[in-house]
């Protein structure tokens, strides 16, 4: 993943100010740690043709593909997410996808526009993350400043049109006492992957190894520590690399669309 | 413990029937079963000098001693969990202690009742087993018909006067699918236990072996399970007897109080 020094969160204390930040190409990394208690999500953009696939297999697989918003077909605003939200150009990076080759690497999708393209923005873990952090349960990776450790698994998601696959995980190891608590408190938050989907042994869910993730960075497992495995955003990318559409846009990892609803917001009672 | 055969589960539909059969004598058995969906409690009962170290003792330790409702002294109705219960003879079986001997198994306690005494009724994990069955959560001592394994464990229960000692946990074995499930749904059930003490390693809380529980009978842990390790209500029964009161009433093992609150109002949100 790419991976950039931190852009000075002080100048971007709240969700707008990193959209503008985004829009004026001024900030062009990584949103983690920016806008801290606001939701941020993973941006997927696909012909209306796909989209409406695409709509049922996010329905039909809500844990790895919780959608915070969709956009009516041209139109790149997302009113629900954020006043005067632009996703064509308030993300840091984007990545062009063409017959499932990466064509682009730009800091706006301007020129990529097109009338009859449909935006997803799905839930991503940092919400649950900072809940984590709030409730002083450690997320190891974090304390290490890598990316979390992402594995394939032999979970199979619930296809839809040409769009299929197996989840993607991540995995947070932690203390018997902080996995309970972990698992109450991401219950909490559905819309942002919700509770996890397995714990315990890796290999129950087809993960051969947990030092080699297939994504992110290894993380160090401790005597005692029982690997907590969530449903993760990266299987909505997989799928649709999968799938190969003929044109697709996403974020480039690490960078977000940051929206103005608050994590807080996302949680149930 | 005491086993004895199911009496007759259609006579005694709800928490009345059952409180009348105990009152006139009928039944002197289980009450595991009876009065699907109503609150079971244990019964602790000591004299009001103690009964105020008790007290704080349960609420220092609500996992393992979650108060349903305390007497006032001398009086054996209790109004908040039923019209017209007499703890005096309202449960089939119950254990009188005297300097920590077990003097008496009668079913009624009218003789040994005193005005200095207070009784205090003490959720159990009836409740949540219920709560579990209903979601499909298999509950695999109830499939065997044994009783719960229990465990004295390293964790120690804040002291209060001279009630003191490790908790006792039941486990319940599962996949990790219903491991996490379970850790949901018991949380809600903050009355009855709430959620686990501990997953996964039993050497971790101090036992050392799960084939060898300390009450109730062993239960088969399949490939795959994870332990789930709720407190327990053997552990203020355990505190008790360590403490030696001059003079103790409990409810005699699976004789316990039915009550008229429904298991599902003992839910948060």
């Amino acid at each position: 993943m790419l991976v950039e020094v931190d852009p000075a969160p002080h100048r971007y204390p709240d969700a707008r100010s990193v959209r503008l930040g985004a829009r004026s190409g001024r900030l062009t990394g990584h949103t983690a740690g920016l806008a801290p208690g606001f939701v941020q999500c993973n941006l997927v953009v696909l012909s209306e043709r796909q989209a409406a696939d695409f709509l049922r297999f996010c329905q039909r697989n809500p844990k790895p593909c919780p959608l915070i918003a969709v956009t009516e077909p041209g139109d790149p605003t997302v009113p629900d997410a954020g006043e005067g939200i632009d996703v064509r150009t308030d993300l840091p990076r984007f990545r062009v996808w063409q017959d499932g080759k990466l064509v682009d690497e730009p800091t706006d999708i301007l020129r990529w526009w097109r009338d009859d393209l449909v935006a997803f923005l799905i839930g991503c873990s940092f919400t649950f993350e900072e809940a984590l952090a709030v409730e002083g349960v450690g997320v190891r990776h974090l304390e290490g400043g890598g990316n979390v450790p992402m594995y394939r698994t032999t979970i199979p998601c619930r296809p839809a049109g040409p769009f299929a696959g197996p989840m993607v995980v991540s995995m947070r190891p932690m203390g018997a006492a902080d996995a309970i608590r972990a698992i109450q408190i991401t219950s909490r938050y559905p819309a942002v992957h919700g509770a996890p989907v397995h714990i315990g042994d890796p290999a129950a869910i087809g993960i051969a190894d947990l030092a080699r993730p297939d994504y992110g960075d290894p993380v160090e497992v401790r005597s005692g520590d029982i690997p907590v495995f969530w449903a993760c955003g990266v299987t909505p990318q997989a799928v649709i690399a999968a799938a190969n559409p003929s044109f697709a846009i996403t974020h480039a990892p690490g960078s977000m669309l940051v929206t103005d609803v608050r994590n807080s917001r996302l949680a149930v009672p």
